[in-house]
């Protein structure tokens, strides 16, 4: 497993290189919008190429599923085989918009379809998290936890707005975050699901749920980087966390039951 | 004006370290949410304190108006008088929140109740934003514009969910919200007002707006960044800009027009 972490890590460092030069040069050249939406698909083809290359030549019997190669090739099963769930670049738009902090590199690695190895880099901030089933969760290099919050009240949460634009799709949103702000301390919403699981796991949110994310790739890290952290991650819902479901919530041990009863309103 | 400037920055930095010592030793000291509370009033009031020193030290003859000193003694009026306008810590929610890093020391200055000089220090980024009066704006020393973008479906906007939790106010806010969210690209929300403005100053952001903030010390050093960015700072109706309203928005001058027709749905 620290093989599988340490490939893991290398490659999210390598995409966070190739990125960060790909959009620098972007901002000094003042590429115009056409060309800044081709630089950002590219990019994240680019960055997902240069990941699966690498994992590929080091593990080349296992599966691997990402977002841009199931955009470009349709929906990838997850089978029990062990599995690369990759986000090349999630946080995109914040990415393109100057640099907005909010953007990292997400590497899940599943074996029988159990979250077992996680990685996700924020390469602005340098941030790297990194868990492995059973062995905890740490933040550049050093045991993170999520919040020790009780109350409902006093909790910080975060959400997304999500890419959906129809009528039923954005009400719901926007009722739900009503409901929710009667009950909670803040709202934050930062543009990233992979790093808003990582906020949750190191004490920065105490609550985060979203619906209707991208695919598992948003979540295979993350989900295991809260739950090594000592957090649990669930359906809003309140039933069990199913990573190929686009639903996800997350907190501590303390705040579920009352998170999961806000989020029914 | 330049001396004006340097003594602003030197007073962000030392605020900007007491809050980084302060929090930090909270952070390793695991102090309990009742200390959290206290100690957040206490670094605010300190922050402030440390700032004012510094600044009565060098300008003894100029007014002085502040988030701290305004809560404890009430509404301090801005006159024509060579005025200090400081917010010691805007983000604090998230500073306590595990360095969420949207936090910031924020202060202005007036003369003739015009904004001239603008100093935001957000001391977890380590990141400088400056502008004096017809010099336009920096950020690190760098010059720093506002986006080119021309269309609102386009545009990252931020906002913020404010702190007052009655049915009407959050009603308008999040009935104003769900109406943006069809004429825009995404929604973020950082939890600071003054470092909402650096991002519209910086180009991160497209647009921003907030009503019902705390106060002048929230938009006297960020108002000033953005239009020294070259961008606009103006009245949610439209209307010119009034620092006392509590009312603001920020973009750059092409979506103007689209952003506030927007606001008014």
């Amino acid at each position: 497993m620290e093989d599988f972490l340490a490939a893991a890590v290398e490659a999210a460092k390598i995409a966070g290189e190739v990125a960060i030069i790909r959009f620098g040069f972007h901002k000094t050249k003042n590429v115009e919008h056409k060309g800044v939406v081709d630089l950002v698909t590219e990019t994240d083809k680019k960055c997902e190429e240069v990941i699966f290359d690498y994992l590929r030549s080091k593990y080349p019997d296992h599966k691997f599923i990402g977002e841009e190669t199931t955009a470009a090739c349709g929906v990838t099963e997850l089978t029990d085989e062990p599995t690369w769930i990759v986000d090349p670049l999630d946080g995109t738009t914040n990415f393109v918009h100057g640099q907005f902090p909010f953007v990292c590199v997400s590497i899940g690695f599943t074996i029988g379809r159990i979250p077992t190895v996680g990685v996700i880099y924020n390469p602005i901030m340098d941030e790297l998290f990194t868990a492995i089933r059973g062995k905890g969760s740490f933040l550049n290099g050093n045991p993170t936890k999520v919040s020790t919050q009780t109350e409902l009240v006093k909790s910080l949460l975060a959400t997304e707005a999500g890419t959906k634009r129809d009528k039923s799709t954005l009400d719901a949103i926007t009722n739900r975050i009503n409901n929710l702000l009667f009950k909670v301390r803040s709202l934050r919403m930062s543009g990233s699901c992979a790093l808003n699981l990582c906020g949750v796991a190191c004490g920065r949110l105490d609550l985060f749920y979203e619906v209707g994310f991208g695919g598992p790739w948003d979540v295979a890290a993350g989900a295991l980087i809260v739950s090594e952290a000592g957090g649990l991650v669930f359906d809003p819902s309140g039933k069990e966390f199913d990573i190929t479901s686009q639903r996800v919530a997350a907190s501590n041990s303390f705040l579920k039951d009352a998170f999961t009863e806000a989020l029914q309103y």
